[in-house]
């Protein structure tokens, strides 16, 4: 690996001192830091320069590139990356919904091994076999920062400011990286940091508690992890999808059910024995919307998926059942720990398809389609 | 007092008997019991008939009649009204927006003594100052009644099997009766049993933690309240309003700011520090949905008043802050008591305009056109 | 069934009136009440009447005793007794350690079918299937009963004051009555109203969150009901215990693990994974104390057994791992048609021994030895 | 500042290396890492050199020694002191009940401004008014430190592992550092960094539900902060204290009441109208054990202080009034972060006695003799 410098890697640089920094707890100046990130164009072609994947212009094919090598600055790492989910955020990003500067290299569900430490590091060590989650720190100084609650910082770094997982190798801040448990699998390992660690973070901010039943709607990527999760720490699941196959897969994974949604899903659930907990993973503002009457008292429905309007009509059933709805997504990192946890004990597995990453743009497709059963993980050529 | 037979008052006689009673746990078959209300017209229209404000038609004045006293049937009592506040949901009735059938006595925040105790009342005694609160008791066999939670259970009794408290004497469930403390007037009880109730039901079905901040969105019946019971249990409060008196006004209450609404509610909240907590006792969706925003990180907002479509744009602040909406009403009586130990305290005072029964269609008038400051209350001539 | 008047039962009257009764919110005076209990020794011996063991000294052999069939008062049913277990609290109140006043009909996990209603009485009927819980209603006007949460009320009516459920027929408030579920065997019923309701209490003010292990410190009546509920709401748990063959059984009931505890039962559970909560159904104060240090961080002991002085060496644990100790007994009656209801979903099964109503000393002996494996119950002959 | 090599300071030197680490998720092997601490005799003796108050003897006065300036590690960072606070833990350190190795400089509540900064820190600056907390990381790589919840790591590094405050000059983990607002005094903020941080600790693992009555026993450190704090955040308090001066100064403080214990702490807290919380900040077991009575209905004992053996008596309170008690140490950092932001508010304001360092074993007898009202806070010659 050669040093990256900020002269020769001008148009590829990324750094947070645009950013309008939240005023620290002592209302003191934050000075700009630079914070160079992966994608740096290896001007000398080596053959051993890394190969990656960059989004050039949206809604167009991704590139390879040969890039040099990125070193770690103060506090991060650089890994090896073995293996990177891909999810239909990539899908967004890859047409503008997302506020990427480009080129850049995406995925966010990178898994690998540590490969460098940069000056400072003090609790990874090279060989360390970690994955790296979108949030990768919050901006330190704030009060949520201060309170050790980064998710809550208005200024945090991901991928989006240093670079994903779509290539050989990749820098992260040593804070975003977390430990693979012994024994399991890169491949579905990749899965437990974008789709595992949403859905754990969707159940535990429904506030589950022991005996209630959860019911998850859509099952794909984020839906086929809910399910398990939710049945991995004991709790009674119901699966609602418009797909037949899909309600028999959601029985296989141990969902004590799997109910196909015809025109009121409200209803289907509710004939079904209704749920104190939906974890809608869909993108489907309707289908939200529409399956609220089958809450019961003091339900509570979290979205992990809809960010367009969402009009509600059911008001009866927020009222006079004092029920709730809730967003999420990542809390802090015990939620992908527990993830993990799971996944090495065994009561958790994604399904995964996996592809070389040579592939990423066939597969690109493939998830813009939702052919994908359940994820797609793109690993090394 | 004399005894109302099924034969005499056949026209207004209201039952359970047609409700679709929820299988009790055992599953056992249900039989219809005939419970009978205030409101039979007295035929011999004797002087010492009770006098009563009764709903013969939608949208049309309430008149008064000359009613047969009611008797407590078992487990009822009859309470002699000192009081009766009025809020929205009157007028709601009035126009039909809520399932009565008519004839009947409307008045659901009634305050008076009980004067006749049914057979095998156990807790009350002539002489009791009581309130009657919404919901006076679930079904009682269902999972939610024999768990001692009747205000999840699908078949409860209200004003609207009974019949209300703008009369003489009312009958009311002995369960459904609250006992007032010494010391606290009548007509500011009244304002307990529905404005005060609803207000702490969404106030700690918003599960406050001391220290957070909690924003009371509108000033009239419940928002007035609000705004004292949150700060009542030493939470920080702003008020949100249209109106620069009531930003006034509620700065005398002790709302720590009383801020004026613009164009965009949530940026003034923010502006204004943000909150915790948002209290939104209007009807307005639009307000409710363009609030939102002012939430901090993990903000909840809970809707008492809105009951048509509620449309959310911004999904931003639900998902990427972890926010919530709930919707609210009643809990089990414990608020309610909350309420009337810290208005006997004096902690909290509810501002009234009181009026004779006998102005109730001026008053009627008044709270449509939401010129009331801040309750409208009436007593009996 | 005849009337029981206050002169022909006067040594076997019962009453509340001596209660220094908690003042009302309205701080009004409580007028004392009297209240009848079973136990009215029929003077004229009719074969008709009913039977009743009655514990007429402390430490003495109870007594079979013809008694006067029990009216039920305003508000109370007769039931007629159908089965009733025991537990190691018969043996206290046989040697005095409860403040009872004899003679006495003791019995307090009794079920069976009511037979006879009191005047007001609106929820159950003739022919329902119930048991008694062992409180059955506060006193009704402090503000914990008037907030319906009863179970805080200082002055709760219990089996002590109105005769228990050893005998054909049983007197009991209303409210102290809960409907069994259809296809629940009466033997098996019995035990939900001591052994399951306290283990269920126990669990739940644990604070369980899913995904938690739960230690069961004890195997006895309380214990095997505490494994197979912590296990049937989905929580992981283990089995402590001193008996080789208990331990066995624990993993019969579902429990992943039966630990035989030696010398160190911390150290035991420590070495077994430890415990998020442990339920010491156990009446050692000896034991309690020294398995604290089997928890983990942020662990909570709820003890339901020890009465005890309990002295704990420990406060490393307590602090250093922010742990804690609660005592606990029946919460309201949800926690106890969650047992009913789970034992009726077949995910809970007592294990009895049965014996007819004759053999009640020679059960009291055998509770007393701690030979009953797991409960005993007794039914009418 | 000259550099420290692990040859010129042997003897001065504290490793982690000896520490058995808890094994990391992924179980691989730790390899030691050296880390050097304060406390480094200048061979030299430059005049330049740093001034540190040394235990060198337990129970012996601590010396004034010349040590060479300490250098920051990676990740670590040097505080130049302006202020640290003493309490009953330097009694406990200087008598060797804690596990320090000798010599050492003591000193856990450091404030002061950061002056160097080590290789790869990324948050704090040159310049920043800074708290060093007791707990300043943990080991990283246990599931604990994964999941960012530190303090449940049993490998923290402490002022024991690196050296306290007591010195011109002192390192510290930057993670260990939090930011002082602006406008805070140092000597007001030493306070926070351990009375203050494990009060409010206490006060929030009560779980405080606003409404609630704390009840604070014993006026000293912990004491005079926990009254503040509690009352802050809106909860209405109680000041337990044997001292007729302090109840006096308890009442300026902003607590309701200062009650004077006799015989029967739980009796004078009961008829001073019981607790819902009892923040027990004294270190006598005897007080903690008998002031139980003094708890409402589901009230919670949290003790900070008691080490020693706790017997408990009664069993009645824990049980039938299903109260419970707690140990409380440090959490998570959001807590410090609420009682500086509570303090640059104005609400909270320690009352500290100022000395020079020169002064530091008369200070210590001070506080050995229980005389400071209410915290003794050391500061630069």
């Amino acid at each position: 690996m050669r040093p990256v410098s900020a002269s020769d890697g001008r148009d590829f640089v990324r750094s947070v001192s645009d950013k309008d920094v939240m005023a620290p707890l002592s209302r003191g100046a934050v000075r700009p830091r630079r914070i160079f990130i992966v994608g740096v164009r290896d001007p000398s072609a080596k053959e051993d320069a890394m190969r990656a994947a960059v989004i050039t212009r949206l809604n167009s094919a991704w590139e390879f590139q040969d890039l040099a090598d990125p070193e770690p600055g103060p506090g991060q790492v650089v890994v090896r990356i073995h293996a990177c989910g891909m999810c239909y955020s990539d899908v967004l990003v890859h047409r503008g919904h997302w506020p990427v500067r480009l080129p850049i290299v995406p995925g966010h569900e990178p898994v690998g091994e540590v490969v460098a430490l940069g000056p400072g590091t003090t609790t990874l060590r090279v060989g360390d076999r970690v994955g790296v989650s979108w949030m990768q720190r919050g901006e330190g100084r704030c009060a949520a920062c201060q309170s050790w609650h980064p998710v809550a910082c208005p200024h945090t770094t991901t991928w989006m400011d240093l670079g994903g997982g779509y290539a050989d190798l990749m820098v992260a801040w040593e804070t975003g990286c977390t430990l693979l448990p012994d024994g399991l699998d890169y491949t579905d390992a990749a899965v437990a940091f974008c789709a595992g660690f949403t859905s754990m973070s969707g159940l535990r901010n429904a506030e589950p508690r022991p005996g209630e039943r959860v019911c998850v709607l859509g099952v794909g990527g984020l839906g086929h992890m809910a399910v398990q999760l939710a049945a991995a720490i004991g709790l009674e699941t119901v699966v609602l999808t418009t797909s037949p196959d899909k309600a028999e897969y959601a029985r296989e994974l141990g969902a004590a059910e799997g109910v196909v949604v015809g025109d009121d899903p409200g209803k289907a659930l509710a004939d079904a024995g209704g749920a104190d907990i939906i974890l809608a993973t869909t993108t489907s503002a309707d289908l939200v919307a529409r399956v609220l009457s089958g809450l019961r008292y003091g339900g509570r429905l979290v979205t992990m998926g809809v960010t367009g309007p969402l009009r509600i009509d059911d008001m009866t059933t927020l009222l006079f059942k004092q029920c709730s709805i809730k967003g999420s997504t990542h809390n802090n990192r015990s939620d992908l720990v527990e993830v993990l946890t799971l996944m090495a004990a065994g009561k958790v597995r994604p399904r995964v398809e996996t592809y070389p990453f040579s592939e990423i743009n066939e597969v690109l497709k493939r998830v813009e389609a939702g052919q994908v059963r359940y994820r797609a993980v793109l690993t090394p050529n």
